[in-house]
């Protein structure tokens, strides 16, 4: 699968950062912008889904599987409902090897967002 | 008001970005970290908030009063519950001066939350 194609942040067949969106701090947002970074920043908004995004994003190579990332404190069937929401928000995309699905942080969607939180220069 | 008491992501008494957290690529987060790095994304979370918060941050002078961003067509009273659920999470400030409360975006929270959204040199 290719990891650009389901990233909604990122434009298709575009291999560099292409945030949705400029700076919050450059002028204000459509509400369709506004709609798009509000999924990411949601999906991100519940202390379990960041942990379980963190153990991805923290884990060797990038990815991890639901079997590397269980000592949240929750059950596997709710690790992997938060996993299929951080999916959805395009935060996380997902490949099945065998038995686990395996789970990747795209760093160009974290670039993205990272870059929708840096102060423009006007605003400084 | 000195705009660093009422910051949850920076330290106190300190001028330099102090996040909460680490790059969530860094490690996985504990649940303090993601508790406090979870409250700020959430507030984010929602369109007519994210609209709002950008509003300000780009309003000019990096603060603006409710009179100064009332067009997101949702009622004035919307736009004050918006801004108080931001002030609450510490992603702005607020001063009364006279007849309005004006809202400011902290720089340094901003960059903080930008930081968490950086990639470890060892995830990249």
């Amino acid at each position: 699968m290719s990891n650009t194609k389901v990233l909604p942040l990122v434009e298709p067949d575009s291999d560099a950062v292409a945030p949705c969106c400029p700076p919050l701090t450059e002028r204000p947002f459509t509400a369709d912008e506004a709609e798009t970074a509000a999924r990411m920043f949601k999906a991100l908004g519940d202390p379990v889904r960041l942990r379980l995004f963190s153990a991805v994003a923290s884990h060797e190579g990038g990815e991890a599987c639901v079997c590397d990332i269980s000592d949240v404190g929750v059950s596997q069937p709710t690790v992997s409902h938060h996993l299929k929401k951080l999916k959805e928000a395009g935060l996380l995309t997902s490949e099945r090897r065998g038995t686990w699905v395996y789970y990747r942080v795209e760093p160009s969607v974290l670039a993205a967002m990272g870059k929708l939180l840096t102060i423009a220069p006007a605003a400084a």
